[in-house]
C-alpha cells in the first residue's frame, strides 16, 4: 500500500503546477500541492561555525549532560553501549557514541495522507505548511477570544480542509477544554481523521498511553498492520525537551512508543533565548543542538534507523516584562541557522509561523513574514503552526488562519521561476504596442491575463473611493468573510463508514480505561 | 570638502554598530549608521538568464527603438556616435553603440549629507531606506485620509529626521497642494535642507528649469561650487521614463541637467505588467531594461562617467479592476531579477518598499514585508518610499511611516550575524543553570540583557489581559503614538542662518520667474 500511495502521489499532487485556480465559489486559491524550494537555502553560519556548534552540543553533553527523567530512556541507551549509570537521572554521553548513533538517517520520506492524492514528501527542497496546534483560546471576530470547544475545533478542521494551501493537519488547531482532559486527544484525532483527508499530525503525543492511542487510531484510519506501520513513516510526533537539558518522564516514554514502531521523531527544545537557555543565540543554538542529539540517542536506541526531523522553536524573552517574543529578527536568525544543523546532519527541518501579537494587526502581520520567510529560505521542511497561531500560541484565531493562508500563498508563488520562453519575453508583443501603447487588451496579454499573476484572498487592490464606499473593511475584517465562506462551502472527504465505527468502538473502550484510570 | 567629509563619514558613522539604544524618551531605536548585508545577494535569473535579458533589450532597441521627444537628447546621441536622425523622435541604438556607451561606471559613491556624519556610501552591499515621495494625499489616525499641506509636510519631515532608520529624506513625504505647482519644489527642497541633516533625494526633477533650481539650492546647501559639484557625486535624481518606450521632453530635460554636472541618474521605467510592459515578467525586465539602456546612453552623452542607478518599479496590475498591486510575488520577482541586471552592469540598484492597502492594516504590512524581503535579499542599494507610502503610493501615512521604521529596523537586525566567541557559546552559563534551571538573573544573562535583543517600537509582547487592560491598541495605533512622541521631541538640527537667508533669497528670485512665466 505505502508504494503505491507514493506511486499515486508522484502521479496526483505531486506533479501539479502551482497555478491559481479559481472556483465557482469561493476564493481564488493555489490549487493543493507540494511547495519546493527551487533555490539554495540561505546560509548564515559558516561551515566552522556549524561545526562549532555542534563541537560544542557534545561538550555539553559529554561534560554538563542531561537529566533524563524516564527509566527506560536510560536504560535503553545503556543497551545501546552508553557508559551511564541507569539509576542516576544525569547522564552524560560520550561524543563518540553520540556521532555514532544519529548518523545513516533517511533525509527524505512521504507522510501517508488518508487520500493517497495528499500524501506529500518531507525533506530536501520540499516545504509543507501545517496548521497551528496547542492553543486553549479560540477567537474570531465575531465572538472575541474565548475558551476552545470541540464545535469550533471541528470548524478550524473544515476550513483548514478547505484551504488548498494547508498541506497538513497541524493538530486540530487548539484544544477542546469542554471535553475531559485524560482522553480527548482521541476526539481530536478522530476530527483530523473524519474531517479531512490530508496528511494530519497527531495530537499530544506526550505520554506512552496516548502515544499508543495515536499508532492505533493510524492503523484504523489507513487500515494498516503494527508490522506495516514499522515500515511506513506516517507519524510525524513532535516532541519538545523541558529545556534546559532535561526531558521528564511523560515526553520521553511517548517518544519511545512512537520510535518502536518506526514513526519519525521531530525533537523540539522550548529554548527561549534569556530563560531555558542563553540570552546569547550561539549558546541557545549550542544547547538546543544537545537536546536535539541526544534525544535522538535515545529515539535511536529504542529503535535503529527511525528518522529524525530537527526541530527549532528558538526564539527570545522580552527582557522587559519575560514575555516570549516571536517572529524576531532572532528567531529568524535561529530559524537560519538551526536548518543548517539540520542539513549538517543531513534531517528534514521543522519550524513555526510565530507572532506574539494579541490581535490580527500589522504586527500578526509582520511578525509571521518574518517567521515566514525565515521558514523559506533556510528550507524549512515543515512549518507546524503554519496557519492560525496568534498570541504566542495561546490563541487559534480564524482570520489569523486565512491571513496565514494568504501569506503562504504569496511566497509559494514568489518561489515560482520567471518563465523564459521566446514568448515570455514578448519582442513581438512589445513591438506591436509600440512606444507609448497600452499592453490591456493585446493578444498576447488576453492569451494569459486570468493565470498571469497572483490572485490574492484577501488583499483589496481597489482604489479608495470603491474601498470606503464597502465599508473601509481592513484585511482581517475581510478574512473574516472568507473563512465564513469556505465553511459554508464546506464538503466532508469520503470516508469508509466502518472505519468511523471502528474509530469510534477503540476510544469508548479506551475511554472506559481512562475513566477508570 | 568631499575627501573631509568622506573622511568624518568613515570616522562617525561608518563604523557605529547597529546596537539598540535607548534614548531618555521616545521609542528604541537602532542608531543611525549603514545597513550592510554581509550575505550573497539571492539570485532567481541564472546568468544566461542575465544575459538573455540584456540581449533582448538591445534587440528591441536596435529593432523596435524608442520614442524620445527631447530633441536635446537626440542631438547629444548624434554627437556621441550614434546612427539616427534627430528630426524624428522614433530612434533606434545599435547595440555595439550601447553596450560602448554603459561600461565603466562607478559601482559605489558617497552620497553627501549637510551633516557629513549622515554621509552615506551607494553601492555594494550597502543598503539605504529613505522616505516615501509623490503622493497628493496625508494620512493619519486623527484627521483621515487629505490633501497634502505644507505644514504636515514639515511635520513628517521632522519625524522622518528623529527616526535614526531613516537614512535619506526621500522627497518630503508628498505634496503640500496648498502652494503653487510651478515652484513648490523649492518650497520641498527649503524644508528638506533645513529640517534635517540627512542627506536627501531632490523633489520633482521632471524638468530642466526644476533640476536646475536643485542644482543651486543644492550648492547653497553645501558650499559648493559648480565646479565642486561637478566631482561630487551628491544629488541622487530619480527619472522615470513613461513606459512603454517612451521618454517625454520634460523628463529627458530634467535628467540631462543633472547629468551635465556630474550627478547621478537613476532611471526607473513605470512598468506594470499587463499594462505599461508585458503581461509576462521576462517581457517585462526586457522592456525595462531597455528603456533603463536608452536613457544611460542619454545621460553618458550628455556627461560621460555620469554615475548611474539602475531603478527598479516593475510590478503587475489586477488585472479584474485594473488596478495596480504592489508587495506582490511578482514585485519580489522583478525586484530580485533587477537587481541582477544592475549587478550584470555594475550599477548600484534602487528598488521601493510598496503597497496598495488603503488602511495601515495586515495587508500593509504583509506587502510592505513583501517589498523589503525582496530588497534586502537582492542588496537594494536604495529603497526610495520606504517609510510611509501606503495606497499604491498616493498617500503617505504617518503610521505606516512608524509600521516602516519598525520593519527595516527588524530587517537590519536580522542582517547582524551571529556572535560566535567562547562566551557566546555560553557553555559555563549552561553548566551553572544546569538541567531544569532557568538563566534569568544569571551573571551572563545580567551582562548582556540590556542590548541582547532587538527592542521594537510598536510590537507589543505583553500578555493578553496587560494589553486589554491598556486600551487592546492595534500596531497601527501604537504607531499613532509613536509618532506623536517623535515630533514632541524634535529638535532642528543647527544650519548656519546664511545658508537659509541664501537659500530663501534664491526662492524669491526664482518664485517671481515662475509667477510671471
Amino acid at each position: 500500500m505505502t508504494t503505491e500511495n507514493k506511486e499515486r502521489t508522484r502521479r496526483g499532487g505531486g506533479r501539479k503546477k502551482l497555478a491559481a485556480t479559481r472556483g465557482a465559489t469561493g476564493p481564488p486559491q493555489l490549487p493543493f500541492g507540494a511547495i519546493k524550494n527551487p533555490y539554495p537555502p540561505f546560509n548564515i553560519l559558516s561551515d566552522d561555525q556549524v561545526q562549532t556548534i555542534h563541537e560544542t552540543s557534545l561538550d555539553i553533553l559529554e561534560t554538563i549532560g542531561m537529566r533524563v527523567q524516564n527509566l527506560e530512556s536510560r536504560e535503553l541507551l545503556k543497551q545501546a553501549g552508553a557508559d551511564i549509570d541507569t539509576a542516576s537521572e544525569d547522564i552524560k554521553l560520550d561524543r563518540h557514541f553520540v556521532e555514532e548513533m544519529i548518523t545513516g538517517l533517511a533525509s527524505e520520506f512521504d507522510v501517508i495522507a488518508r487520500n493517497p492524492e495528499k500524501t506529500l514528501t518531507v525533506g530536501g527542497n520540499n516545504l509543507c505548511f501545517a496548521t497551528v496546534c496547542g492553543p486553549s483560546f479560540v477567537s474570531d471576530l465575531d465572538e472575541g477570544r474565548r475558551r476552545g470547544t470541540y464545535d469550533k475545533m471541528c470548524d478550524f478542521i473544515k476550513i483548514a480542509h478547505m484551504l488548498n494551501i494547508v498541506q497538513h493537519e497541524g493538530g486540530a488547531g487548539f484544544e477542546p477544554l469542554d471535553l475531559p482532559v485524560a482522553s480527548r486527544h482521541m476526539d481530536m484525532m478522530y476530527a483530523q481523521i473524519t474531517l479531512t483527508d490530508k496528511g494530519w499530525y497527531p495530537c499530544w503525543l506526550n505520554s506512552g498511553p496516548r502515544a499508543r492511542d495515536v499508532i492505533e487510531m493510524t492503523k484504523i484510519a489507513l487500515g494498516l498492520s503494527e508490522e506495516e506501520l514499522l515500515n511506513t513513516p506516517t507519524i510525524q510526533s513532535g516532541v519538545n525537551t523541558n529545556s534546559p537539558l532535561l526531558l521528564d518522564d511523560d515526553l520521553a516514554s511517548g517518544m519511545i512508543e512512537l520510535a518502536k514502531v518506526g514513526q519519525p521523531i521531530c525533537v523540539t527544545p522550548f529554548t527561549l533565548a534569556g530563560a531555558m537557555s542563553p540570552i546569547t543565540l550561539a549558546g541557545t543554538l549550542a544547547q538546543q543542538n544537545a537536546e536535539v542529539l541526544l534525544s535522538a540517542c535515545i529515539v535511536q536506541a529504542a529503535r535503529r534507523g527511525t528518522p529524525m526531523i530537527y526541530g527549532h522553536f528558538a526564539s527570545n524573552v522580552d527582557m522587559k516584562t519575560g514575555s516570549p517574543a516571536f517572529g524576531t529578527p532572532e528567531y529568524v536568525k535561529t530559524t537560519l541557522a538551526s536548518a543548517q544543523m539540520a542539513r549538517f546532519y543531513g534531517w528534514p527541518f521543522r519550524s513555526s509561523n510565530t507572532t506574539a501579537a494579541q490581535s490580527v494587526d500589522a504586527q500578526a502581520s509582520y511578525e509571521s513574514m518574518m517567521s515566514l520567510w525565515g521558514n523559506v529560505l533556510s528550507h524549512t521542511n515543515i512549518v507546524l503552526h503554519g496557519f492560525g497561531w496568534l498570541e504566542g500560541g495561546l490563541t487559534c484565531s480564524f482570520e489569523k488562519l486565512i491571513l496565514d493562508a494568504e501569506l503562504v500563498q504569496m511566497l509559494a508563488e514568489t518561489l515560482k521561476p520567471i518563465g523564459f520562453t521566446k514568448a515570455d519575453l514578448a519582442i513581438e508583443a512589445i513591438a506591436d504596442v509600440g512606444a507609448g501603447g497600452h499592453f490591456f487588451g493585446t493578444p498576447h496579454t488576453m492569451e494569459r491575463y486570468q493565470n498571469a499573476f497572483y490572485a490574492p484572498m484577501i488583499s483589496d487592490w481597489r482604489n479608495f473611493e470603491n474601498w470606503e464606499e464597502d465599508g473601509s473593511k481592513t484585511a482581517t475584517q475581510r478574512a473574516n468573510g472568507v473563512w465564513k465562506e469556505l465553511l459554508a462551502a464546506y464538503e466532508k472527504p469520503p470516508i469508509d463508514p466502518s472505519i468511523e465505527e471502528e474509530l469510534q468502538a477503540y476510544m469508548a473502550k479506551r475511554k472506559e480505561y481512562y475513566a477508570a484510570a
